[in-house]
């Protein structure tokens, strides 16, 4: 019905700017085979894009960071739930990944991805025998631990099943998830120790209200503090005899504060693969008060879809686009003097009295993130781009999968 | 491997609280096929759960007030993109179903949801090949325009295709997309009454802003001065001789202030089915501070997954489970003096300080949204219950239909 001649001849480029029709868009966006044959240019909005160079970048230096300092490396999946991301960093030297609920980890595993670290406790309805099934299925997936008797009935699950299952205690260095630190969790261990189908793996600590202290010399002594309560755990633990080899923590903020520390063997970033405004604004430990250590890969593309006035236009991109918990919004990247406010479930408001080269109604505009791993969860699918060209299209496999 | 005995043997209920293994929990959750089969108390978590027997009431009461009115209903999908709600709508008497984007318009349109309504313009790229597509399959839908380029656009493509397309005028009486009402409206109709392939249908006017605004007459009195500007622009219209028969506005807000308003044919509510917080406190006409003519049929059903301390327990059901966009928590029923506040991607912190029967590791809490729309687009699938049982699993359609 719509062809080719259809589009070029009733759609002016001003507010379609459609090279071609999107029944031919949405047959190569649907097959997923994209290399060569879109551009960022030809996307529906609002589409999230991720940069794959910076993103290339991003692993490599957070990589051979962790190498030079003989840590190792496991990426936190909450941020991107996409395995292939996680292949790529595993293909850089990565140990694993994280997961932060057995879903997510159950959709990691299912696409290849080994060496999964649950950073939660396996409490709640299904969730130890989706555990056992999980580690049956690989071996060397790790569940954290903060609960005596969840711990029992791990094991329990664990020996009728005629498995072992690999355990690390969670510590309470933040104020969420965990054991307190010291000889509560030492206590803990010594419960693990004991159990006939648990292997003790070593303390997940992620001290999450030290990732965005503002300051890199503030975040340092917050994170020293936070992470030396879990090296301590771990001292106490082998001069008990307990043998505890693996201390695994860290954030974007402190990988290069925690991977100083003696006694933490393992960092678990998940945010540098993106990054995002939150994390820009924490300050670097070389560059002051932004934090650039890595590069903003992901955005959102959206259209101006209203204009009602010359001071703003209206963006097909709002609280559904974005997640909102950070206090500040979006940022028109290139549109210098613009302001994004969020205008309801669908729109995005871009104010425009600031402007100099004025915004028009069709006009693609592409926005950094203010947080990514919620803004992620949004999507079904990543957008990958090398410069203009489109080169992939990645599944966000967790997306959703928070059971 | 994994046996109902193992189950029953190895989770003492404290923790687990599962009466039947996961795995046969999951092939019932992924068949559909679930009434009589499983009761709240089977669900994972976090689920997002609607009461049915309130939302039959919610869709009676609006539904029968409208009637009585003599107005029109045609609810808002972009607040629960399922196709099921939408044609429980329609069993009720609703004409049709709104929707934001072309995309959700296209999956409600593939579910045989009939007589849609496009409250946003079709600009951007491939919005109009997209439109005029919609319009061949079912030529009852309507699209919103605000902008004489896109009028011509849209007719051209509607000529070249063959086919005729409705069209509605999007008036800006809020601050969001549309035209400024008035001359200018009038003169952008004058033009699309000229345009070959386009129906005129007449006004759609959404207010935005008025929906929220506290205390029913403040509300009354905006909505009224907004929809206003709406009416007139309809009255000079018909004065030019141009019938306009039809003009579709209004919210859960302001349905019982705009159906009282003269020449509004039409009310497009959305959050009317689930209700959240936000809309409990904007007032009630008869009800004072708290609005609540619809029931709260919307809530997460989370589980209590770590508790480091007395004071507080850690939920399953953070910042990936709710939308954040509104300044206050969503609220735990029946936990007198909890307080949540959200504590990353994943958690939950419910402080327990004030509350006088504790919460324990393993149970579940059920919590109301803040804001419907955004959360429900964070779902897959709505578990829908009546009472303890789970009557259905209805799929969330257009989640991520955003483009």
């Amino acid at each position: 019905m719509v062809t080719r001649r259809l589009v070029l001849a009733a759609a002016p480029a001003v507010l379609t700017g459609a090279s071609r029709p999107w029944s031919e868009v949405e047959k190569i966006l649907a097959s997923g085979n994209v290399k060569g044959k879109l551009s960022k240019e030809d996307l529906p909005t609002p589409s999230l894009v991720v940069d794959l160079d910076g993103l290339e970048s991003n692993i490599a230096r957070m990589a051979s960071y962790l190498k030079a300092q003989g840590r190792g490396f496991r990426p936190h999946a909450k941020t991107h739930k996409c395995a292939e991301i996680a292949r790529r960093c595993m293909a850089a030297g990565a140990v694993g990944a994280c997961a932060a609920k057995i879903g997510e980890a159950e959709v990691l595993a299912a696409r290849g991805i080994k060496g999964l670290l649950l950073t939660t406790a396996m409490v709640g309805k299904y969730r130890i025998e989706r555990a056992v099934r999980l580690s049956t299925k690989q071996p060397d997936t790790i569940f954290s631990v903060d609960n005596a008797q969840n711990v029992s009935d791990l094991n329990e699950a664990a020996r009728v099943a005629g498995r072992r299952v690999r355990v690390a205690v969670d510590l309470a260095v933040s104020g969420r998830t965990g054991i307190t630190p010291g000889a509560p969790a030492v206590g803990l261990v010594e419960h693990i120790v004991k159990q006939s189908n648990l292997d003790f793996q070593g303390i997940q600590a992620y001290a999450g209200h030290c990732a965005h202290i503002v300051g890199f010399e503030n975040r340092k002594k917050g994170s020293e503090e936070a992470m030396g309560r879990a090296v301590e755990t771990r001292r106490m633990l082998e001069r008990k005899g307990i043998a505890c080899g693996w201390l695994s923590g860290g954030s974007t903020g402190t990988y290069n504060i925690d991977s100083h520390i003696d006694g933490v063997t393992e960092i678990q970033p998940g945010s540098f693969l993106f990054m995002d405004i939150d994390y820009n604004r924490i300050g670097g430990k070389e560059t002051g008060a932004v934090y650039s250590d890595f590069k903003n890969t992901l955005t959102v593309l959206a259209t101006a879809y209203s204009k009602p006035s010359d001071d703003f236009v209206i963006l097909d991109a709002g609280l559904k686009a974005f997640a909102t918990d950070r206090p500040f919004p979006p940022e028109a990247r290139g549109v210098a003097g613009s302001k994004y406010t969020f205008s309801g479930d669908e729109h995005g408001k871009l104010d425009l009295r600031e402007v100099a080269a004025k915004v028009n109604l069709g006009d693609r505009v592409e926005l950094v993130i203010p947080h990514c791993d919620p803004s992620v969860n949004l999507y079904d699918k990543l957008i990958v781009v090398r410069g203009e060209q489109v080169e992939a299209i990645w599944t966000v496999d967790g997306r959703g999968k928070g059971q």
